[in-house]
Parts: structure tokens; C-alpha cells; sequence
């Protein structure tokens, strides 16, 4: 075949998009991955790097690196600014238009402050390995504040820190924070005692972990209470400042505050010109395809699809990767004659979420579990399922190492303060 | 004894300094360590960093954490602003004054422009790990920059690397970079061939490495032209824009040029009101005090002091620790009552600089050897002195991986544009 190969655009090296690309690999197509960033990320892991027990590159690896062998792809490392889905082209932030035959849109989601973006500068979220090392930075910095302050007010502010949703990203934060200052920093201050800070975990809704069922949400909370955290549950916060937050009538100080209490979809959504749902996900149709044009489709985070169980389809990992392969086969199908596969339908292999040293909640279905056993299970899920040989070896040594020393081993500040050699100008 | 103990003041966590205060462990002080970052880094290994071979956490520990076990230190993460020599005082910038018995200056050195500061922004040089971090953005978005480039002129100047200065740092990043265009980045690119970046090593003098003997140096350059790097003798840079640089009379288009021709000290030198040398540098006494501030103390590369050979003691990582470790056996012999210490000397050990992938030169004084087996010796060397086992394991995975693979762990795009899930606003 001599003739010029359809072109399939796809935005977004997430799970979705990687996968989609991946299972395109012997089509005959075209593929151009356009991604801001030049790396897939395990997005799963980011709250390690966040709290300091894992170096950025280890959970990211280079699209172009993932995708060297499969040689009808071409990675762009570029910003898409504009999508006119009925001329079928993408303009990209460097000048260029980049026409397709297919579009995949798996832009995926950011965080959401739902109408108070003021809070933003106070309590900043956690979706990219940027987000992650400046949290990790205000999280070191806290302790280093409440070390120098004079004033004993001011000092417990420091050491009052405070994460909003308890949702998974929230729940692994809490905890791993709590474990940072009840062990971690063991002896290594001198004017303050870090197991003196308070770590709250402050979610809106009546349990933590809403996701999973009752008893495991219960298990959490308990795990989450023997590791330290404070939970408070059924109170939304009203307000956050640069010195604490307000929940209900009460004003909490807390120089620390962090965002885990909502997403929403990225803005490419809202490029295409068709309805999108409250968080402003594109509602697609049995196939995911986009009503109206039935050659651009959206995958993972960034769609909105019901399941025959009346449930959406969650934001999760396995449901992107399971979404990209997908779009993958009904552009093969309609490229190679193929019959068209059955409505796309998630398969749900079970939840798992992590708590802190030794404490996760595993639903699998008929086999829930917690504690040590789910720890361990989750340890190995994530590791296997992360991507690369050396990045696997390297994170396990990681662990291994925080395990038996309590120790994390990518404490260092970077950023303007973080300079070295040490003290001047 | 429970009079007040007399307080050493170390400013500078770097080899200097740290060395020194774990020397004072068993003395009858109390030192207080103030240093603006909350780390000492492992400097000889930052060009790993910038080259994307290794995470910053893993040739960095928080200064904290090494010295927790030593109770009469205290680690204070700021920023001096003002010393006052005569009333032994130190202003910090969190508004805290410290006041010191003795005082341990070692803030070190970092990068100069010799008068040509506009350079900075166009040519930025490396001395901290942030430094690393946007030298490495910088040098994986040349690649990214040249994919894009639809001007085959602008591609080229993409694909144009020049470092400028011919020492260590100059001739590690110049091999390093020569490796990744030939090797790491082998397959990931569709329209440009990464084999074909032109890395130029820009040095003033007549020879790299001048402070290896010439035999040596000539090894170098052999070595460095083997990996695919020109090497420039001879000609000062004129001038260096954001498209390239001026060599002699002819203008090199060059979108990255990295500087690594020039240090100075620290500036905080010159709050002592002491004389500084033509870097900067304190001119310090054979006991490494101060002239007229018998109670004050400079080490490390912000020291100036000629040896009994006639040659300055060198700015190395082997000197700064000997330094320090010095300034710690002045101080207890004044504190103790026992003798003096005889003026300071430097042991030289010898001297090593690596080039690139199994290529480096070692000069022990009669026993000096290149290639292959200096690289073993080199690499055995320093992951010896990397202060940590895990950071030591770490770095021997990475390098086992690097060495069979060609890859690089931390080719990971970080700042504005690395942004994670994919393209979007």
C-alpha cells in the first residue's frame, strides 16, 4: 500500500492515550502523540514524590523513549490551543496545524476549586510532578519555619497542617504525612518536637474513601487515627487563607494547607463545541465517540460515560487504559472493514488505596481486605504496574530502604531557597 | 561543667563546613550550622544531574538528617545577610541575629561572568541543583525545539551545543551531552537525526584540563574527540546571544551554550572587611583565620592561601574537607589549652576528571593513567565518597542501567512546560 496512511492525533500521553497508541501499533496509520510534557506519568504514585520518598524521574518516563520502536508514531511535545473539530485540525502552540483523519482528546483533569480559585495560592493540589515537588518543598519548608519561629502561636501554626477531601490523593497525603513527622524527622530538630504537629484530614462528605464500601471507608479512618491523622468528617471548609481555614464557624490555624477535594476535566474538553457534564467532561457515546463527529473520540479522565450499572465510569487508571485500547480498536475496525466492537464497558478489577506505613484498603469485589496484607498487595500492584525495568528496581529499592530506616529518601528543598552552597546573598 | 559553652557559628553546609562540625563532635561547643538550602550536596556528581544520569535527591541529604545523631549541632536553613566581625554577630534573613565565640566561614563559590553578566542569561552555569535541574530542561528541550523546527537553519542551531571552558565541569557535560546525541537518544526522533548535534567544548587557554599534567590533558582531548566532541583551543568567547556565540571573529550559531569557564566566591566574603583576592576569596592566614579576627575562620573554595610549593591549594572537594577539618582542631586546641596545630597543608592525594562513557583521566602524582581503567577509578571513587548508602545504591542502579542501556534515568522534563496530563490551557 503506497497510499498516504490515515492520520490518527492523539492529545495527551496519559494512560489513555499511551495505551491507544500502543494498541495502534501494527495499524495502518499515522499516529501523532501530542503531549505538553515530554513524559508519561504514573499519576498513581505522585503523592510519593509529593512527601518526599521518591525522586520525579523515578514514577516518569519519556514518551519518546516508551514509543522508540513503534515507528508510525510521532511524539510532539506541544500545547494545544485550539481544536475545530469540523475541519478536523489542531493548532499547536508552536505555530504549527496539525490536520487528522481521527482524534483521541485524553487531555485527562486538573484540580478544581470550584468557584474559589483564590484558595489555589493557599492550598495548592497535586496533579503533575511540578504540583508534587512544590508541595514536597511547602511540606519540608513547614518544619523549617516552625524550627526558626520565636513565636509559640506562630510555631504551632507551622506545625498545623491540614489536607482538604478524603479522597484517595487525600487519604495517602494525611498519612504519609503524619508518618513523616511522627518518624522521619525523629531527632533531627532541635526547638520543636515534629511529633508535636497535627495532621488533619478534612472532607465535606460523611467517610473518607467514599469510592469504596462502608466498612473499608470505616477501616480507613481507623488506620488513618492510629498513624495520627485527625479526621474530620460531614464539615465542608468555607474558607482557606495563607494562615488557616474555616470550618464550619470555627477558624483553624494552619500554615499548611493542601487540596485534594476535587477535579476537573481539562480545558481542551471545552474546544470541541459539544455538551459537557457539571465537571466538565465531554459526554460521549457507547463507543466514545463525540456526538456529532464520529472520528474524534475521548478517553480516560476527561470522559463522561455511564455504566449499564447506572454508575459513571470512575476517573481511574485501569478505566483509561481500558478506554484508550478502545478508541484503538474501533479505528481499526472502521480502517480494516473489521465488525465494530460491542459498546465499550469498563471492566472493574477491584479499588485499591493506601494509607501509610503498613496501612491500605483493598475491594476486590466479593474479597475485601485491610491493613498490613492490603499494604503489601497494593506495594506490589503499583511497582508491577509501573512502567520500566529500572524505574521498578529503583523504587522498590526506595521503599525498601524507607521501610527499614523510616527514613525517604528524596527530602531535599529545591526551588529558589533551595540553593547551595549554602548561605549567601 | 555547666557554664554556657562557647558557640562556633559554621556557615556553609557544603564540604567545608559539615566536615568541621563533625570534627567539633566531641568539643566542649555548641554549633550552630546555617545554611540557606536544607541540604549538602554531593558537587562533584551535579553534572549527572544536569545530564539527566541521576535524580537530584540522590546525590544530596538533608544536613539535618546527617546530623542528627550529634547533639551539639543545630541546623538553621537561612540566608545571611550581614556579619558583623567585630561584634562576632551574624544577621540572618529570617530577622534572627546569631551570635558566635568563632566563626567558620564556607559558603563556597559559584559561578562568574568576569564582568560580562548579560552572558548569564543566555550561557547559565552550574553550581546547585537548581542550577542542574533548568540546565537539564534546557538541554532536552533543544532536542524537543529542533523535532519542531520546520527552518532547517533554526534546526541546526537547535541541534548546536557549545560549552564554554575546558575545566572538570566543562569536560563532563561536553562528553556527556556528545553520548546522549549519539546514543541515549538513538530512534525517539522522526525528523531529526540526534547523531548529527554538533557539542563544542570552547576553551580559552591551550589546553583542557589545565590543572592535569599536559600528557594528560592531551588524553583528554583525544578522548573527548573519540565521543564526538570538538574541542576549540586557544580563542576566548567575545560574545553569546540567545542564537549563539562569537569565536575570534566568527559568529557560531549555537541555541545552548552552557558556561563553565569561571567561579567566584562566594559574596559573602566581603562582609568580613577583610582584603579579597582578584576572585573574590578571603586571603586567609596559615592557621586559615582572619587577618585582625583571630576568632574568625575561612575554608573551603572561599579560602585564598598559597602553598609552601608556590601554588594556591585548589577549590576540590579533597581540600574543603581538610579545611574544615583543620579550622576543628584550631579551635579545640584554643578551647582545650592544647598546642596549636602546625600551619594547614594540603594533601594531595591526586586528581581525577571523568570525560564521558568509560573515558576519564587520574593523576596521582607519578602514577597517571586514562581511558577505561581511570573511569573504573574514578566511578569506584566517588560513589565511594557519596555520603549515604542508599544514595550510594541508587547511583551504582543508575549507572549499571545507564552503562548496558545507553539510557538515562532522569530524562525527565521539569518546569513550566514539563506539565502533567498532557496538552492543555
Amino acid at each position: 500500500m503506497t497510499a498516504v496512511r490515515p492520520r490518527v492525533a492523539i492529545v495527551g500521553g496519559g494512560f489513555a492515550g499511551l495505551w491507544a497508541a500502543r494498541a495502534l501499533a501494527s495499524a495502518p496509520v499515522e499516529i501523532v502523540l501530542v503531549d505538553r510534557g515530554n513524559h508519561h506519568l504514573f499519576q498513581p504514585l505522585l503523592y510519593q514524590v509529593a512527601t518526599a520518598g521518591l525522586s520525579a524521574p523515578d514514577i516518569a518516563a519519556p514518551l519518546r523513549h516508551i514509543l522508540r520502536k513503534q515507528k508510525n508514531v510521532e511524539v510532539r511535545m506541544a500545547t494545544v490551543i485550539g481544536i475545530d473539530a469540523g475541519a478536523k485540525r489542531i493548532a499547536l502552540d508552536d505555530g504549527d496545524t496539525l490536520e487528522f483523519d481521527y482524534l483521541l482528546l485524553a487531555s485527562g483533569a486538573t484540580h478544581a476549586y470550584f468557584g474559589n480559585d483564590q484558595w489555589a495560592r493557599h492550598a495548592p493540589g497535586l496533579k503533575t510532578l511540578d504540583d508534587a515537588l512544590d508541595l514536597r518543598r511547602k511540606l519540608l519548608l513547614a518544619f523549617e519555619r516552625a524550627e526558626a519561629a520565636t513565636d509559640p502561636a506562630e510555631r504551632a501554626a507551622w506545625l498545623s497542617f491540614a489536607i482538604v477531601g478524603g479522597g484517595p490523593t487525600g487519604v495517602e497525603l494525611a498519612g504519609t504525612l503524619a508518618e513523616i513527622a511522627r518518624h522521619t524527622l525523629k531527632d533531627e530538630f532541635r526547638r520543636i518536637d515534629p511529633a508535636s504537629a497535627r495532621v488533619r484530614l478534612v472532607e465535606a462528605g460523611p467517610r473518607v474513601l467514599a469510592a469504596f464500601p462502608e466498612d473499608l471507608s470505616a477501616q480507613a479512618k481507623r488506620q488513618l487515627e492510629k498513624l495520627g491523622v485527625e479526621v474530620s468528617l460531614g464539615t465542608p471548609v468555607k474558607d482557606i487563607t495563607s494562615d488557616g481555614y474555616v470550618l464550619g464557624d470555627a477558624f483553624v490555624p494552619a500554615k499548611t494547607v493542601v487540596w485534594a477535594a476535587g477535579v476537573a476535566a481539562s480545558p481542551l474538553g471545552a474546544m470541541l463545541g459539544v455538551p459537557l457534564d457539571r465537571a466538565g467532561r465531554v459526554q460521549v457515546r457507547p463507543d466514545l465517540g463525540v456526538p456529532g463527529h464520529p472520528d474524534i473520540f475521548v478517553a480516560g479522565d476527561l470522559a463522561s460515560l455511564m455504566q449499564a450499572n447506572g454508575r459513571p465510569v470512575p476517573g481511574v487508571a485501569p478505566a483509561a487504559k481500558q478506554m484508550g485500547r478502545y478508541v484503538a480498536q474501533v479505528i481499526r475496525a472502521r480502517l480494516l472493514g473489521g465488525a465494530s466492537p460491542p459498546p465499550f464497558a469498563y471492566k472493574d478489577y477491584g479499588n485499591l488505596a493506601t494509607i501509610g506505613r503498613m496501612a491500605a484498603v483493598v475491594d476486590l469485589g466479593r474479597l475485601r481486605f485491610s491493613g498490613l496484607l492490603a499494604w503489601w498487595f497494593w506495594l506490589v500492584m503499583h511497582v508491577f504496574f509501573l512502567i520500566g525495568f529500572r524505574n521498578r528496581l529503583v523504587v522498590l529499592l526506595n521503599w525498601w530502604w524507607a521501610y527499614w530506616s523510616y527514613q525517604r529518601a528524596a527530602r531535599i528543598i529545591l526551588g529558589d531557597d533551595g540553593r547551595e552552597p549554602s548561605a549567601s546573598e
